[in-house]
């Protein structure tokens, strides 16, 4: 787990407003981007050899074409139940490393559910752990490790 | 629906984090006024000529005059029935348009509920549309979209 | 209750803007602590004379020994039960005083409750009202004041 000592911002505060809002945005394409199940899109905001590690599986998922092909499968079967699901970051931790082009990003999540017709749920509380890079640009998720509370880290 | 290809901002880093922090800053004092009950203040939020138009009503609600009318009615019903709801916007994605005075949002929505001396619900959760401009240096709602996540358009 | 009528920053943009990444970071990282039980490093994210006022307390939680030992008996229980919390604040309004050294910052809270193996719920949902006062460089809570939704001030 990261450690949670890091907090002041080892950057220039001008710089450090800079890229926090540029993760806050990040976020919210990315999960409009999953939640619409654009799977292609939000797989391309990944970088080419990033993964995505749920804490209940043994191997991470790696790579865009595995994390489409999940996007794709889960999204088939939610639309098939006319469910809509809703992710959520929050409570965002930003720590530049040196030169700031690469981000350790701690932060929470929610999911939601509802269930067409039905009522909102709260499906579950998590912690995300996220490296982001810079490539040509724009910020994509180079490692990401989440961790459900009903189901912490041993 | 809004495209959701938008996402690296247009505009100079600087200036993006400042609409975005504004952005945030407006949505917290909008929704404090909402929730307070504040129907004339929260009204005075959208321009003149703004509308809110959620999309299980056929026409939208048009300028401040029924703006506040419809959250005074609400607030009413709610404050006889000894309930507090409390409106969340997250995942909020910023697209200035040229010039930087007139920004495409989309964001979800959460709206929770708790009656006095009872339980916190979670009510429902949306997506939100809102096309927010400037006007004498402060931002205003001109034009806001609403789906709701169990009513979702068809 | 603070007054809701304070909205555009009084201060400049670029400054607001690295204000209110800074409030949002702090947060993240005041929440980090106090929901892995760091009750000490938790502590010291107020100051020495900080307080925190639970409006269904008669007297605040004063100082930050006292403030460390209501933590390590919360988490205590906590763990013993195999319960996560989750503390969010959102919707944050953040009013910058004079100099810019001190603000003035309303947001709503939310807390989610998670046992082991079991549901996440949402416990309650609050507004909480903090003074933030800037020592050696980083934030710290001089005052906080909390009302629950479902037990509101009278």
């Amino acid at each position: 787990m990261t450690t949670l000592t890091a907090t002041a911002p080892a950057v220039d505060p001008s710089l450090f407003a800079q890229l926090y809002a540029e993760v806050q945005q990040f976020y919210a394409h990315h999960f409009h981007l999953l939640d619409a199940g654009a799977a292609e899109e939000w797989a391309a905001t990944f970088t080419e050899d990033g993964f995505f590690h749920p804490e209940t599986l043994p191997v991470p998922v790696s790579g865009r074409a595995a994390l489409a092909a999940g996007v794709r499968r889960t999204h088939d079967e939610l639309a098939a139940e006319g469910v809509q699901r809703r992710h959520w970051h929050g409570m965002v931790s930003v720590v530049p490393r040196e030169g700031a082009e690469v981000l350790d990003v701690r932060c929470y999540a929610l999911i939601f559910s509802t269930p067409r017709g039905g009522s909102a749920a709260l499906r579950m509380t998590c912690v995300c752990e996220d490296v982001l890079v810079r490539v040509d640009g724009a910020w994509q998720v180079k490692e990401r490790r989440v961790t459900r509370d009903d189901q912490p880290a041993g």
